[in-house]
């Protein structure tokens, strides 16, 4: 039987995305999509992305299995390739949207809404950061139940943390010269961390000016890769929530920049490009 | 304009394949191979492989361009993978070939014989291997004008060196544990060695038995890959040339196993496996 799917990537952060609109549940279990995701042996990409139909007051649900077979909350970076894939099947189907044009998506991390842009760009209502640590989660000791610059020894080291969902769970520390990190040792040993039960994503940021951060990002789950938009997210508001940055900044990444606001209603904004590489069909 | 491929691997080793059969030269430029090589913003492989029309006595012409934009003489895994895809093509075309069935492939370094074996595998006869220190080519002063267990300084350590050219140039080197070598390290300092005027190929060969050798190798213009079949072949060479093994053994890759036979006609055949992944289409 051949798969139809779809390539797209955002900042180099990459998926293949698949029509799944005809049923409510993903009709590829995890194992095929680490499958799919083998760069040499399969079609290669950082994760597996499923339109599925509507829950609740949405247009669409979104589902993602990560190249390791894990099922993160949301994917900032896939979300806005989901919102262009979305965008050409209804296109295709003759319902092209007035843009901007705003997709209501259900994934496991809350609802998110993904808006076209004229330029092709899409920006993405990320939602409200949670920063209490049971929100996180994380079993660090908190201050006013927040992790805010709270210290943490990984690898022999202290480092100051801060912890952050925005659908999925983030330990950010800022470092003077994030070109010298070791990312590939340090990465799992923050994403491995007793203080964080569901594992981490970690972003290393070096503070550049008030609106320009620079990041490094080790994924759970998918490791050192090109760009992460839940990061990018979760780097502004600790370098926000700290006085080491505006409300509103570029957040330069390995793939490129993002551009991050934290609004004064408290909701995340992310501006960034998705791109189309290619179709494909594949024997399952 | 959209441009269908399909994707194939030999041990890990993978290729873009494209039906160029209308056209004596690649209509793609090594600039476009690398964009589609690359593996997060492209296609994601190891190389692009051109279908072309026969040229003196052959059935087709093989070209190559790698992810760095290089074109090489030839490609054992590739070459795999480029008889299956005539085989396909031909087959939907009507003209599905009696198993075995060997294809004369004409390439940059002379004429490969691919032959589809009953089971799936392709053996490929490549050739009478090429020993002379000119025709590998290489500078390093020469007994009897070949390269045999030579002393080579590379990265501060002297290292014994066998030159084979198998359609492209190889350095082939034994050592006690394929496993511990700083592969990323070592391997370009031993591709752009002022000894080899055409940069060249290294394998590091570990003898397990006198039928079984271990391999890793640094491909000029891909790094470290995860099969090479021309590797294979120089380093069967090297190794029953200097006593080391049989004429008839398995190399074993970090990718997978090849059977690589020294026959008496001084001719080498490699066999092994060639799948096909997904097809696909990309604007270019």
């Amino acid at each position: 039987m051949a798969v139809e799917f779809v390539k797209y990537h955002g900042l180099g952060n990459d998926f293949i995305l698949i029509d799944n609109r005809h049923q409510p549940e993903p009709v590829w279990q995890p194992e095929q999509a680490m499958r799919w995701c083998d760069r040499n042996r399969g079609i290669g990409a950082d994760g597996v992305i499923f339109a599925l139909p509507a829950q609740r007051d949405t247009d669409y649900t979104m589902r993602i299995f990560n190249a390791d077979g894990s099922e993160p909350e949301m994917c900032g970076n896939g979300i806005r390739c989901l919102a262009r894939f979305l965008d050409a099947l209804e296109s295709a189907e003759g319902h092209p949207p007035t843009l901007p044009h705003a997709y209501r998506i259900h994934t496991l991390g809350g609802t998110i809404t993904p808006e076209l842009q004229p330029d092709g760009q899409v920006k993405v209502d990320m939602g409200v950061p949670k920063l209490l640590a049971q929100d996180i989660p994380t079993t660090l000791v908190a201050r006013e139940q927040k992790v805010i610059d709270q210290m943490l020894r990984v690898a022999g080291q202290t480092w100051e943390v801060t912890g952050v969902n925005i659908g999925n769970p983030h330990c950010v520390t800022f470092v003077e010269d994030v070109a010298e990190l070791p990312l590939v040792t340090l990465g799992p040993q923050f994403e491995y961390h007793p203080a964080f039960p569901q594992r981490v994503n970690t972003e290393f940021i070096q503070i550049i000016g008030p609106k320009h951060l620079k990041m490094r990002v080790w994924e759970r789950g998918a490791g050192a890769t090109l760009a992460c938009g839940t990061g990018a997210c979760a780097a502004l508001v600790a370098a926000a929530l700290t006085g080491r940055c505006d409300r509103t900044a570029t957040v330069e990444l390995p793939g490129g920049p993002l551009q991050i606001e934290w609004s004064a209603n408290n909701r995340i904004y992310m501006t960034g490009p998705a791109e189309r590489v290619f179709q494909g069909q594949v024997e399952a």
